[in-house]
């Protein structure tokens, strides 16, 4: 394991200044500016340096392909299928604000380490193998999860996509055309990947609860993704003078939020789901001013569409209601919603039991991922998940020890050369 | 009426356009930027077009003078006593977010007219009658409400004052720094107003409640202000991935916030009080995460000390008891309280009855004002208000008839003539 631990180590030490914060250590790498796109030129000089054949689009989606000795699978750089399609591997580089280290550059490295592995194994792989990088995974900039992917497989239109603006009201297209992609200009001049040819997805990923620590489990394999949505909770009110206005005079948002968000807490935890209120937008935000409209998003996941359809339901139904005691106005808009992906249950079972030390159990995330975007296409996908010790994500106290993340690869080249190089 | 009519309207068509937002209709007049800076060279001009002495001072007051025809008074450019000392009327030109057109403006144009009315009545002052301006009233960009008249009555330190910043950072003395008062540098180059020479303050308002409207008077005589306070919330959880993170594992400082805003409102309620969150700000703010921060302030006013005492802390202790059920910490910070200011009640009285109808009622108000910092620094000092016939404050819908606003400038204009011309 030592070669494979510094080629891991020294890549992850690359990373690990770019977009951290010196105050809280954690990271801000937002699609298409400084950071972000720093950790896609770093991406494209790792292809480089070992000879892979990058793909770029014109949305900051990359893939590098290791092509086949087979003269029928090696001729282009564009994926070509080989018996059964082509093997994409990997994961994305954004993260949310203030997010962790681990969340998509841990699949993109173990990748990147998982094709050295098998290299220094000798392995000759039989179809093309690709390592890549979605763009905008977390939509923690445009809004919308799973951009890049959403695009190269056809589950997003451009002509949806073109109405995507960023907080300060960027259109995505603007933000494209601002960086400089490794695919040249930005969609549609650029295009997107075609992944036609891809015969099998898999993507490695730091679990983000405590399914592994639990089961004392350094990987684990996705058996699904619960169905989960965004939804903006819009309460308009009458903006008012906060010392003179009495009580009962008032139409104040503020507090239909606040209900909203206990009951969205309240409902989750009788279902055994999960609701969070994590934005929330005031106008004007003045100490001294009853709101005149809170803004605030839901994000909701469930084990089945149904139970999801009751949640939303259930929580825009008890803010209706406090809203009409309020004096207030609520309006839910839906503005993502993913329903449930089954992963490829015998691709899951294969990959798990390919371990010498036994099975890794199979789970299911709430969590969604690039991996539920491709499988919805049709492609048939497997996730691995790395052992998380805090159970924290989507924060700095994401985590993952140096010796589960060499088992993740381990586990990872494991699966590549099965599907592709035997 | 005419004459007069024509001079409030002119004037008030004047301001009209000055940081009115195209799409709210409401005003954005932050101190030291654009639109409030124009407001103040507007009055300066005013000023000067009348023959009257400009006194500023280094942190945005603005004075001007109408000297006596005594030749012991007329003196000097700064504020001198005659008998009783100076009679000072006005108000402030900043404006909350959002807020609306008459909330300090009215004072002041209400000020230039009835010095404007007394001059055509051939009144003489035997004392010198000054028109103020005081700078940040709101406390909407630097947080501290009153900060002119604090600052020029010594209620404010300059080194506590230097500590104060806005939200983006910016300290106080460079946003002073930054613009071009017509006191010169800022402070403390400029100095700040001297009011030991004032004997009297008068300050006109619109109405921020419905009291008027229930009396069906135009006018009406401020018996005190409410104590008040703001109070920053500071809840602390841990951030996380919304989907992932069980709700059992979770310590969302958002259920925190929401319970305690709920509570403040109960209590407010219960207790004849106010009590408002209007102002919220999250960490790190992404749908898919679980906060590790929210802020929010807390803006309290009630009838006596004790009793904005006993709220604060009542809602203080249920936020603390939900913080420990949900696994995060509250720390509250008093921002600044303002102690219940009882106005000069002879003053009150007499202002009241200084009119032909019958007497104007007198009421207590929930605001804070500039009238209250130099009522406590111990100048006697009386408020009018004009009524708002949609009781609505803070905010665009904020509103005054022409005919009760005339109304206003002639009890004003009888006030001041009593007060410093016989």
């Amino acid at each position: 394991m030592g070669p494979m631990a510094d080629d891991f180590e020294r890549m992850w030490a690359d990373l690990a200044p770019i977009g951290r914060s010196s105050t809280s250590g954690g990271y801000f790498r937002q699609p298409f500016l400084g950071a972000e796109t720093e950790l896609r030129a770093w991406f494209v000089e790792q292809a480089i340096a070992r000879g892979l054949v990058v793909e770029a689009d014109g949305v900051g989606n990359v893939v590098a392909w290791w092509d086949t000795a087979s003269p029928g699978a090696a001729a282009s750089g564009a994926a070509s299928s080989g018996a059964g399609g082509a093997v994409l591997t990997g994961s994305h580089l954004d993260s949310v604000l203030d997010g962790g280290a681990y969340d998509g550059p841990l699949g993109v490295v173990s990748a990147l380490a998982a094709v050295d592995l098998l290299r220094s194994r000798g392995v000759v792989p039989l179809r093309r193998i690709g390592v890549s990088v979605f763009a905008e995974e977390e939509g923690s900039r445009f809004g919308l999860a799973c951009l890049g992917s959403r695009l190269a497989t056809g589950g997003l239109s451009w002509s949806d996509a073109q109405e995507l603006r960023d907080r300060d009201g960027v259109f995505l297209a603007d933000a494209l055309a601002s960086v400089d992609l490794p695919g040249g200009a930005g969609w549609p001049g650029g295009g997107v990947l075609d992944l036609s040819g891809v015969g099998t997805f898999v993507e490695l990923h730091v679990e983000q609860g405590r399914d592994l620590v639990d089961r004392g489990a350094a990987v684990g394999v996705a058996s699904e993704i619960w169905p989960h949505g965004r939804y903006r909770f819009d309460v308009t009110g009458e903006a008012n003078h906060a010392g003179t206005t009495r009580m009962e005079d008032r139409a104040d948002p503020m507090l239909t939020f606040a209900m909203t968000a206990l009951a969205a807490n309240k409902q989750a935890r009788l279902s055994g789901s999960r609701a969070t209120f994590g934005r929330v937008e005031v106008e004007p935000n003045g100490t001294n001013a009853v709101p005149s409209r809170v803004t605030a998003w839901l994000d909701a996941r469930c084990a089945s569409d149904a139970e999801l359809a009751d949640l939303v339901g259930a929580v825009t139904r008890q803010g209706t209601e406090r809203a009409g005691r309020d004096g207030t106005a609520l309006v839910v808009t839906a503005e993502s919603v993913s329903a449930s992906v089954a992963f490829d249950a015998s691709l899951a079972t294969a990959v798990a039991a390919d371990h010498a030390g036994g099975d890794w159990p199979v789970i299911p995330t709430q969590a969604g991922h690039d991996a539920g975007i491709l499988s919805a296409a049709g492609i048939p996908t497997a996730m691995l998940f790395v052992r998380n010790p805090t159970g924290v994500s989507h924060s700095p106290a994401e985590s993952a020890t140096v010796p589960d993340c060499l088992v993740g690869v381990s586990a990872l080249a494991d699966t590549l050369e099965r599907l592709a190089g035997r």
